[in-house]
């Protein structure tokens, strides 16, 4: 509790706890190439790397990651998917670069051979496994109903984070979340899928004790319905995409009181669930297009939409 | 091998035996909204339902689709995972709509227990399992060294594509991969994940009997690992998007010999592996600016990408 009373102070003085960097030549790689006019160029590219990820002795799964944070991805992965609880005491985490794995170790005994053979390919930009007792603990889940979001912190919300230097701008074909507290962007993570960018929030959020409840999840791709199930399960009640929507998506935010908005460009957005919790107090004709600001950051993003 | 004369025949005459069709109701709903000022729209959402395939008397795998070709995407998706080989005699193919299911029955027996234990998961938007015995049918695969691909090809295929009217112009929040020979966009398939749309083409191909090395695909999203492995393995030789690279989908592109452009948008593309086989035709001067045209189809696809 300690550590969280810490972060909520620091909350308050500074932004981003946790931002891409760009700069780190672990992340991109410049490969050789041609263009349309047969010129030789260079293009810089995100790094993916496997990482295998074991609960005690049990091998869970191996994954593809930028793995600049893989203990926070080994979490909040086994978090997301049910097998680690929030009231675990975790003993140790062990990474390993040579042999590219993560073990995080518990109190608790685990064994999750039953659940590994249960599962359901989920569409989009997932992951692609959603475990059944997700569902009954989606279910569960109860998510605030008193949070409220300023469209003021929206606007302030995109315009940050998308001036922000990310591996985005620098080598496009990557997805970002940000976890953010009203109008301040906390915790930016980046990966090759954006299941492992939340993931790796949900690690960060176990690891420092970060509460949910007053939070809201910023994602750059699909609201997906494993995007709606994870920031539901996290426990987090409103999820903001520049991005659009899918059917499921919507049903389940609608199930589970989640506020669900998309297509937030500029002073444009759309919201297709729990638009209780919106308090207008910006004015939208205020607000720059995003089409300007998105041309003038210029950068290969434009050309590399997911 | 009549039906591929056939098609071949066909092919000449025509484009696109296969579109999208973005007034099929089944395929959007309109789903009641606010936007930025409060005011209640109307949004265009893709549906996307779940679909359990079966091979034989096996349950291989529930995967959320658009399912609005659920044999194909079965056959496609059983070809893909190296359930289902080239030389199959399909039986049957059952598509149940009530208890959504597709039973795709072969005259050899099958059974994937052994193999459906043994998974990776992938990165970007990949369905997301990736199973061991077809990474050694990828490596064992050889593309057709003299396959070309000319510049003024890669252009028209993009006009063409871009000006289809699409479920991604209508609704966004979808992904579309299209199969492709010379100038000529052939079969056009979107879906919830690009994985879908792919494995949808590659049912398509095996049923009507249209072979690969003389083929192109073109995809809406990025060049993802799992994106590259299936290409590869359908045979297809060449791989274009307007989207990004992933370093892995690089890595397999050059061990594949796959040739694979990014990007392509305008009169811009990158090449980063197997640029031997472009034929440098087209004056890319003359090619008008993809921002140009992008801007005029308008519609909900610029917000939504991925």
């Amino acid at each position: 509790m300690r550590e969280r009373g810490t972060l909520r102070v620091m909350d308050k003085k500074r932004r981003f706890m946790v931002k891409p960097d760009p700069d780190d030549g672990r992340l991109t790689r410049l490969l050789d190439g041609v263009d349309q006019d047969g010129a030789a160029i260079e293009a810089r590219v995100v790094e993916e790397r496997p990482l295998t990820l074991f609960l005690n002795s049990q091998e869970i799964v191996t994954v593809m990651t930028i793995r600049d944070y893989p203990e926070y991805l080994a979490l909040g992965y086994l978090l997301n998917q049910n097998m680690l609880r929030q009231d675990d005491e975790v003993t140790g985490i062990d990474y390993d670069e040579d042999i590219e794995t993560v073990v995080v170790r518990t109190k608790r005994a685990t064994d999750y051979e039953a659940t590994l053979r249960k599962k359901t390919l989920t569409s989009g930009c997932a992951q692609g496994t959603v475990f059944g007792d997700l569902m009954e603990r989606f279910e569960a889940t109860v998510l605030d109903p008193d949070a409220r979001l300023k469209t003021s912190w929206l606007y302030a919300l995109s315009r940050a984070i998308n001036m922000q230097p990310s591996l985005y701008l620098a080598a496009g074909a990557i997805h970002g979340c940000v976890l953010c507290e009203e109008a301040r962007p906390l915790v930016y993570m980046e990966d090759v899928g954006r299941h492992n960018a939340i993931d790796k929030i949900a690690g960060y959020m176990f690891r420092n004790g970060i509460g949910a409840p007053d939070k809201i999840m910023y994602t750059t791709g699909r609201l997906t319905s494993e995007m709606v199930i994870k920031t539901v399960t996290m426990g987090i009640p409103i999820l903001i995409s520049r991005s659009g929507f899918t059917a499921w998506g919507v049903e389940l935010a609608r199930e589970a009181g989640l506020t669900l908005i998309g297509r937030a460009r500029g002073k444009r957005f759309v919201a297709l669930a729990g638009a209780d919790r919106l308090v207008y107090d910006a004015d939208a004709s205020a607000v720059a297009e995003e089409a300007k600001h998105h041309r003038r950051k210029g950068s290969i993003a434009a050309e590399d939409a997911a």
